[in-house]
């Protein structure tokens, strides 16, 4: 997907001692995507890695939140339902997401949160393979995706199967209704082949749900043309709509008149407003909304989907890929100067727009790091995670960056037993 | 529980010619909760009488969302997760609703919608009655209540029963796992008979559920003292939280140890930031969390709760009752005069703080009164829906209300047929 990409960013691996401060501002001055950084509200002082937990705020955030509170909750009243058009922001904040999953505008859907989305649509596949019980999923995916999985197979009477990343398509099995995977993979940034591993669970009869929580805003999806069937994804990282935003779901479209998630609530009524008692499922993904939408939160969303307008992900993906090999190539070089720190190299192929280098007090290599204002996270039991966002992360913050790391490990900084109370939300 | 409230409060019957304007002026200057209006901003011009559907804007929120966005957000990143507190906000939320309930801080929890809530909360029942595989609840409540049942029953193999409201306590049996009801109807007003229906039900051998959403910060509540199991209730309407506000869930501290939701997600594990791959609940209510909190949801939540700092709920419900009944006389004023006008009377003893008039052209005479700056909502067929919290109604707004519907009937207003497109959310 890097193929419109200017040559310097596609660079594989670009010599240490290429790497230099001065060549990655020359890098940041020809980077097509230089201008997208004043659509935030960076905090100064602060080199920003953390944005594939908690996106950074957009600078048109703030105002409308605002309106949304003063003027259209505050003098609107309950008319802004109809009004402001509150009622349909579920989904015109999915056709705002769509471009970004190579979709069209009606698959996709803002609501509830990736774990409870992840619920509904792996329960509504359930029900849609009946007579399969095995939930196929991959072990060391982000926990609350096995967790889910776990309390659906516990109701449903199915069977959750962890398997290995390499057994994954050996373990689908005319039993297996349903493969779950994480896009880009939380820790590692591994990312699958997603049309592979699509044609390999339809050959078995089984559907796919792809969580894209690492993957939307980070990398070029295209969930149409690569066969997939459902996926959900996080609102609160590379798409930047505030901490706990709203999630999303997909549907592929063939499956909209079938699937019906064991979550229905009145939102996702063909006429919620007639105040039927049976239960009539809205047109396509819109029956995927349970209660009333979180407006203020959904507002905060849409402004961050938003900061994607115009955005080329194949050239957003490019660009990250080429800061993570940038910033692996700089640590490195600090690795080899204090060897308890270990580069995980970047997943041959795409890979997320993370990086992570272990250290056995990482956590407190971590806290001391954000100390300096350079804001990582940090992930049991040894890894601290930098994510470079394409639209703000500059390539000179990398520089800043592996500058403050070597000061930390060069110091006594990281030795604050203080440090080890850090703990982040991811 | 009106046993602490002012005389002039509790009059049961206020003859019609005592219902004058001045008589309701001199009921709001002895009013004891007169002042709790200014912890609201209410548009100038604007009688609103839909605070049972959503709550007006609180004077501290439009700040405290501004704060979380700019500053929590925006200069704290991710970092505000530990230095903002926001990790703990669904359970502070919680704690200060707690109070509204009758109960103690650590018994709720704010977080997802109503109806996930409900969803989770079911489906714990369920699974903690082995063996008996009928959900109970009332024909005609609110839907999204029998279509979240519905929707569970279908996924765990249970069956849904409703039935009508003098049926209920006869169709508790030794198949009924689980019995759910509305503490106040959202279209009728009519409480049920808590402490009742929990013996009823206990004695049956059943788990009660109540959907708390009409009554929390309407009416006084006692859940612990009343025996009740499980609840659910709503943060957009009385609590002022906002459009589509988290709700929040209640489990009754005896089911502590026992109750795990089908829905279990990564915050609500025991040690969310360890990253295990198998789900270990969290202590108490705590794991009824989900998915990441939406922090600017709950920020407005929490000023929502907070305009209820030192209410006397018994003091407020019996205010509000008295409002419901002196609508009703003025209603019926005006019914006389136009017979197409029904007023619904309010229901013998304990009601929601709300009166219904029916109209066989509803919709567009609410409409009409909406132009007219009095708003209230509609709900099918002819039901037009006033709702009177007691924290900033006031009784001369009886008076202008009440005037507004006479011009409304007596001119061609309501005639209009645009006004057809009248659609609000509950």
């Amino acid at each position: 997907m890097t193929r419109d990409a200017p040559a310097a960013l596609v660079t594989r691996d670009a010599p240490a001692a290429l790497v230099t401060r001065d060549a990655l501002a020359a890098l940041d001055a020809a980077d097509p995507l230089r201008a997208a950084r004043d659509r935030f509200r960076l905090p100064p002082g602060v080199i920003y890695l953390d944005g594939n937990s908690l996106g950074p705020l957009p600078v048109a955030t703030p105002g409308l939140v605002a309106d949304a509170v003063e003027r259209q909750w505050g003098e609107g009243l309950i008319r802004s339902w109809n009004d402001a058009g509150w009622i349909d922001l579920p989904q015109r904040i999915g056709a705002g997401i769509a471009p970004l999953l190579g979709t069209t505008p009606d698959c996709v859907i803002a609501c509830d949160s990736v774990s409870v989305n992840l619920f509904k649509l792996a329960g509504a596949a359930l029900a849609a393979r009946p007579g399969r019980r095995v939930i196929l999923a991959e072990a060391g995916d982000f926990p609350t995706d096995s967790y889910i999985l776990a309390g659906l197979a516990r109701i449903a009477g199915a069977e959750l199967r962890l398997v290995a990343r390499d057994a994954i398509t050996a373990a689908l099995d005319a039993d297996t209704a349903l493969l779950v995977l994480a896009h880009a993979h939380y820790a590692t940034g591994a990312v699958h082949d997603m049309a592979a591993m699509n044609a390999a669970a339809r050959a078995a009869g089984v559907l796919t749900l792809w969580d894209l929580s690492h993957s939307t805003g980070a990398l070029a999806l295209a969930l149409d043309a690569d066969g997939a069937d459902l996926a959900v994804g996080c609102g609160y990282k590379y798409l930047g709509g505030g901490p706990g935003a709203p999630g999303f779901a997909w549907v592929a479209r063939r499956h909209h008149a079938d699937l019906q998630a064991p979550l229905q609530g009145w939102m996702g009524h063909a006429k919620p407003f007639d105040f039927t008692q049976d239960y009539t499922p809205a047109t396509g993904v819109a029956r995927l909304a349970v209660g009333t939408p979180p407006i203020l939160a959904m507002t905060a969303l849409a402004a961050g989907v938003a900061t994607f307008d115009g955005i080329d992900m194949a050239l957003a993906e490019a660009k990250s890929a080429a800061l993570v090999r940038r910033f692996a190539i700089l640590a490195a070089d600090i690795a080899a100067r204090f060897p308890a720190l270990v580069v995980e190299p970047p997943p041959p192929g795409r890979h997320g727009a993370q990086l992570v280098l272990r250290h056995p007090r990482g956590r407190r290599v971590m806290a001391a790091l954000i100390a300096r204002g350079v804001i990582g996270d940090f992930r049991p039991s040894d890894r601290m995670r930098f994510g470079f966002p394409a639209l703000y992360t500059r390539f000179t913050d990398l520089w800043d960056a592996a500058e403050a790391l070597t000061q930390v490990l060069a110091s006594d900084e990281w030795r604050d037993p203080r440090f080890d109370a850090l703990g982040v939300v991811s």
